[in-house]
């Protein structure tokens, strides 16, 4: 079944020779894009939808998520932000949260986050374990990301669970819970940072995961400058989030290598520390993604589209810098060439917004644009409301 | 007919007796709230709604939009995000299209933005004149505001048009085109910043405004320190409006004045600016209300929850602070006693969040969070998605 998505004022394809083109369509037959081009030439299809003028684009990769939890810290939020103190918080309140839910309530909060997601436009999302942080809580973590998901990541190495020794949490980790989650996940990631993991620690889990044939991430320079960024580079990871404070160094080995700085800026906002350095980044050449990190301590939004508007705004991203960050940039943090773009052979998932171009993102911070998605060709979903 | 508003998770009132209620229901009565209180105690009536645990609020009082307009800036936005120059720029433009537009056409923008805006939990705005710039444009645009919104500003002294010679200019907003808006309009602002009026130019037309019994409003220190608050508050304004730059005095004197400090977030990062200091304002005891300025040049967006996030995010605002701002703080910068709380006798505005609790607003940035609006009691609107 070919689907003609027709009327397309503006249409951002995220690829070097198609471009941004006005007046255009795409056609979707069954989960890939079929055909990119201009309405004029678009060919016959058994469906077709005209979407009055709106602007297109690739649906959001999201590549850096938490979503694997249970519980609520909304009263930890609240404190910091009257600047109050609040002994009862941190990751170790979700990771008690997390172990005492079945099955059933984790996945169902999973899938309601990712629900959540798409209907603002995210069509592809990574999400990480973390919160389980005993072999068997992160083997069922895993488990379950597994089957809601796109993208799976094994974070035993969030922080060393309370009770743990860390020298023996690092061999748990390095050894029999990367065993048990190694059929769920395609990443490994490492919380690098003061107080997480030290640069060997990390440096032992990365290794452990490459002899296993996994890819590799970091969260690293979050809090304050540190090894984060040069262990991923070293290392050959995907890519290294956060880069709340990078060194010149730090921004020349990204620039040269195939490591993605992935920001977080809802992250950043969430935790009232400084954005990250964007401009410095792009200016040196380094490839820049932007993510949500949605969880619920630090970052708890699934809006792709405030982190777009943060960036352009305060970030000193252009609009095409940031929307590019959130859909390939996103891609290529997680080396995937099928998502982030609209070529032909491209999953199909599309998002129309209710404007006429993709500057109203940032324009119009606050603004739900969302007005169709589609993800892998199916699924169209329209705010009946607007329609109305 | 009363509807029976039930299940309310919180209930925030806005009300220093009533407080914020949990297990709470509210009773509309026509277009009045008749009654607010525990679940466990409301009255039976016509029609019950639960919302299932959901928080609910009074709705947004924007108190400061410039929407009637015609044309598109979103050229001019991306070039300013590119840091591109781009010289067919600013209000000039919208001036110039405005004028061209047809009545039908302006009413017909308004009340698409209005309706934006009310989806979103807005159900009390006010808005301005400011792109007619000339007795009849101005008065028309003071006739289609009348139309469609609660409070409507004459903004006569928005800028001097092009052509115009600045004395006289002054003198016929004081003069003949104050006397054509005159029925349309409750209030009167003018934009005190160099480049548009100066203190005695400002002056004068507050003077004229108040000898015609009208309420007075300032833009003022928006772009650099000036005489804007010290002005406002002399001449008793309800409000002054933007308040980006302050110096210790002015802070001081809207702390002991009637006058409000409306503070635009949107508007400052939209324009990179610095975000204005509202913790220095309420910890000197000034009263505070956010707003979006929505406007197609330095503000075009209608979310006022953007707005209360990024003033606890970004500006030091506590979540309770941010909230009274946006609804009993934008109430207060219109003088209105009816709107912004939820007592018996308000208006029936009522925002229900798809969230047990406003904190939400700020914890979850970007996400879409209304799920109902009650505006005088009726239109309720559902966001049929998220029940399917
Ligand atoms: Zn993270
Ligand atoms: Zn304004």
């Amino acid at each position: 079944m070919a689907i003609l998505i027709d009327g397309i004022g503006e249409l951002t394809t995220n690829d070097p020779e198609l471009g941004t083109l006005r007046d255009a369509a795409l056609v979707l037959d069954g989960t890939q894009v079929a055909w990119v081009g201009y309405s004029r030439r678009a060919p016959v299809a058994d469906e077709r939808v005209d979407v009055g003028g709106r602007a297109a684009l690739p649906g959001w990769v999201d590549s850096h998520t938490h979503l694997v939890f249970a519980g609520d810290r909304t009263a930890e939020f609240a404190a910091r932000m009257a600047g109050k103190p609040y002994t009862a918080g941190g990751i170790a309140v979700t990771v008690e949260a997390t172990r005492a839910a079945s099955d059933e309530e984790l996945a169902a909060n999973l899938r309601r986050h990712v629900e959540e997601a798409a209907r603002q436009g995210t069509t592809c999302l990574e999400t990480k374990t973390g919160y389980g942080l005993s072999v068997v809580d992160e083997q069922r973590s895993a488990r379950i990301a597994a089957e809601v998901v796109d993208e799976v990541t094994f974070l035993g190495a969030h922080l060393v669970p309370p009770g743990a020794e860390r020298k023996s949490y690092v061999d748990l980790v390095c050894g029999e819970m990367l065993d048990a989650v190694r059929d769920s996940v395609r990443w490994v990631d490492v919380f690098c940072e003061e107080g997480a993991f030290d640069e060997a620690q990390s440096e032992r889990v990365l290794r452990a995961a490459r002899d296993k044939g996994l890819g590799l991430r970091v969260h690293g320079n979050q809090l304050g400058p540190g090894p984060g960024v040069q262990l991923a580079v070293r290392n050959g990871a995907a890519s290294v989030d956060h880069c709340t404070y990078l060194t010149d160094a730090d921004v020349d080995a990204l620039a040269s290598s195939g490591t993605v700085a992935t920001l977080l800026p809802a992250c950043d906002l969430s935790t009232r520390q400084p954005l990250a350095p964007a401009r410095r980044l792009l200016d040196a050449g380094a490839v820049v993604a932007l993510a949500t990190n949605a969880n619920p301590g630090s970052s708890y939004t699934t809006s792709m589209a405030f982190c777009v508007a943060t960036a352009v705004l305060q970030m000193g991203m252009s609009v095409e810098e940031a929307v590019w960050a959130a859909t390939a940039g996103g891609a290529r943090a997680l080396r995937r060439d099928d998502v982030g773009h609209l070529r032909p052979g491209a999953r199909a998932d599309v998002h129309v917004l209710d404007a006429p171009s993709v500057t109203n993102l940032a324009y119009r911070p606050g603004v739900p644009l969302t007005w169709a998605v589609w993800r892998c060709g199916v699924h169209p979903m329209f705010s009946s409301e607007r329609d109305s």
